[in-house]
């Protein structure tokens, strides 16, 4: 996913037919963001364990194609808890045959169980909501409030570490609800969710959702199956019928699948020298077309690098 | 648009089967944003002239149902060379024939004629680059920057002003590009684009595109028929071959239907106090759902809600 992102602020340019005799000033040296994090040496990428991949297959569209998303599980001290029983609901086969049921325009697409009858697989934990966050005590976050050189609406810091965006103050960390971000669907609170009601944001990162609702991953490959999903037309984006819903083929962690389909991907190290300079770049777009670097970029303005490994 | 966004964000609640026999907390009385703004006066309501309203109907879908994009145009000071630019465009029927031809998930759909041949009508001004950006003498930059309670990654500050996204420094102002804005493409700097190839954002706000491409307006309904096609497969996500362009049958300004097609909105008075209350609701979830209020949000989170006057 980020890979396409990389590549895209190159250009809104079609060649414009009133300007076409112009000659466009010669390309500076200046790489793009996406050119610099396709330029890190191998040593600045990190494998991501096909253990911590989440392989969800829909059915086929109507040309008959494949679709299949993957999802990368976040790290301890994470959102552990859900994301044991994400592992045993794979493990299960829990969501083979179930659906995707609400895709709501710059938000959310969520899939799960639409009958809401489906008994769960035993032994799922119950999770507390003090877990949407962790320690401070985990982090260096007096370092990362010196260096806060990029200002965030919804947190005293907010950067990219170890591999994720995670939003921070003195005492406490958290993920981010970015675009492409995983979490868990709950009911009202104290419920936290168990994990079989998962979705994926689709729009503007809806960051009033931080520490209100639990982030377990995110999708690396295949958005686009969800994205250009038909917008529900129900309340908050369901579907209204069980014809417009998109049915789930199966979902498995990729260890459990045959070793030559398991997906292997690796994320550019946010720690890097490499990412710092992928980074500045975000915030200062000083290749060819732009004119105006902006000085600044927030944090789900700066995605992580993820690329296939082929 | 705007309006389902608002009622949006109340719930990614499915009922969970787990805690189906836990009884929900009583709801408080705190409404949501959608919820004051729905209940905002009449007077905090203001009408856009139709004559700001540009009409795109792409041809109709697989289903057969019309798909009618409306695009509200920017007020002056913002963009007006551009906004000439695309109300003779729309004059000239310039656009009837021409087709969607890019979508970039997470980035933009973008518009107008694939074959990059089509003559432009005559009297079309070539803007310069200074008119990206507004004098900030035009607005009230001390009081904005003294209430600057809200922390922007980009600029000095960053508000809904005048019913729109804009940003600004002690000198100057400029549109926001937000989920749903539209935008001028061009070729390389000096060009500035002449108004005939637009696109609308369909994911993260790319607020790295402020200032180096002109902002004309915003989606205000109908973005679902952008937002939902399928990716292109090519480079930044151009479609690769002529059946995977959407047609547009037509653009027009709406003032240029019959009285009784001509669609009626009207948006939220940033400067009323009923807008105050939703945007501190934005910023401080504390609706049922929420557990925990953001204690912020960035500029583009707060979209001005807009409805459609029946």
């Amino acid at each position: 996913m980020n890979h396409r992102l990389l590549a895209a602020a190159a250009a809104l340019a079609l060649t414009a037919p009133a300007t076409a005799q112009q000659t466009p000033p010669a390309a500076p040296e200046i790489p793009s963001p996406g050119e610099i994090a396709a330029a890190a040496p191998a040593k600045d990428w990190v494998a991501i364990a096909p253990s911590d991949l989440l392989v969800m297959d829909l059915a086929p569209g109507a040309n008959g194609k494949p679709r299949r998303v993957v999802i990368q599980l976040m790290p301890a001290p994470f959102s552990q808890g859900w994301i044991g029983n994400i592992r045993k609901l794979a493990a299960a086969h829990w969501w083979d045959g179930t659906s995707v049921n609400r895709v709501q325009d710059n938000y959310v697409v969520q899939w799960g169980d639409a009958t809401e009858k489906k008994a769960l697989p035993e032994g799922l934990a119950t999770v507390q909501e003090s877990e949407y966050v962790v320690s401070g005590r985990a982090f260096p976050v007096r370092v990362v409030l010196r260096r806060q050189d990029r200002k965030d609406a919804y947190a005293d810091a907010a950067i990219p570490l170890l591999g994720w965006p995670i939003a921070m103050d003195k005492d406490r960390a958290w993920p981010v609800h970015c675009y492409g971000m995983v979490g868990v669907g709950r009911n009202m609170s104290p419920d936290t969710g168990s994990g079989a009601e998962l979705y994926t944001v689709i729009g503007h990162a809806p960051r009033h959702l931080d520490r209100n609702i639990a982030v377990v991953g995110r999708v690396i490959s295949g958005i686009e199956y969800l994205s250009s999903l038909p917008r529900g037309t129900g309340g908050l984006g369901f579907y209204e019928t069980e014809a417009e819903r998109v049915p789930i083929a199966s979902i498995r962690i990729a260890t459990d699948l045959p070793l030559a389909e398991q997906p292997r991907f690796e994320y550019l190290s946010t720690e890097s020298d490499s990412f710092a300079k992928y980074a500045d770049a975000r915030a200062n777009r000083r290749d060819p077309f732009f004119i105006k670097p902006a000085g600044g970029a927030d944090i789900c303005n700066i995605p992580v690098p993820v690329r296939a490994v082929r």
